[in-house]
């Protein structure tokens, strides 16, 4: 059975400032991998889906540019230079709704988006962090309380699968 | 605070034979709204995802197509005919990988896949059920276990959006 993961919403979870030892240099209004955010992600096909409970409390669809899907659908690994995994997360609410025409309370759906963020890969540029590199925007923009230098080392566990924790789900 | 709903997962699961009162005539080995599976709806745009409990414990991204994407981006009801959408569900399981690097049992991750679901916009050809047909398909082929006529009755209470509970996740 496949099953799917994906972790990174939560290793960023940790305000901080963005410092110095940062694997690239950074302002506090751009993100430190030097990532901007993709115009069309919302377009992208979807990998998986998932839920996280905790201080998370979401649900998160996780979806992939072109070269992330032909390398998933391929079993690709590692994954080529160009890939692009966005993972999208909203409120995890009750549908009073669907509740109502169930007959009881069962049905959790997407409130309001809390955060976007991307796995960039870049073998040369992201030598230093597994050839990926991390991005969180917030309504849009690069989110200033994002911690990116919590994200590799989180990933490493998942090594075997370069360091992506999410499957794809068919 | 836009809340995403999706239903017509939860009311195909009662297990029955497919019979003359349907709204279009059909065999057991083809959906009774005569709907084929749309042979790209896994390259589909997201609409949002969700999460079941109870008998369905499953995970599902909603999925649509191009005339679906456009008309609830634009906020259009009702969906004009050619809309379909699509929902994938999958058993909900913990992620032992991810449980392990968040240090607690928190993540629910995409299973292997239980069956997909079709709504398709025909005003004229689905007349008597709003405007839509309905139909389930698993492993890529039509659900015989599925109980098409009990979809539309479920649908009936989310009339004022068309019918179609999903809202789009932004």
């Amino acid at each position: 059975m496949k099953r799917t993961a994906f972790l990174f919403g939560a290793i960023l979870i940790v305000a901080g400032v963005i410092g110095s030892t940062a694997p690239a240099s950074g302002h506090a209004d751009e993100p430190i991998y030097g990532i901007k955010l993709p115009p069309d992600y919302r377009d992208w096909k979807l990998i998986s889906v998932a839920h996280e409970e905790g201080n998370l409390n979401d649900l998160r669809g996780v979806l992939g540019n072109d070269v992330a899907i032909k390398a998933y659908r391929e079993g690709h690994l590692p994954f080529p230079d160009g890939t692009i995994i966005a993972r999208l997360a909203w409120n995890y609410v009750p549908s009073e709704e669907n509740n109502k025409v169930f007959g009881r309370a069962q049905s959790f759906v997407a409130g309001s988006p809390t955060n976007v963020q991307f796995m960039v890969k870049d073998s040369k540029k992201y030598a230093s962090t597994g050839g990926w590199g991390f991005a969180q925007f917030k309504d849009g923009k690069p989110d200033e309380k994002a911690d990116l230098k919590t994200c590799y080392p989180c990933h490493e566990p998942i090594k075997a699968r370069d360091f992506v924790f999410t499957r794809y789900a068919p």
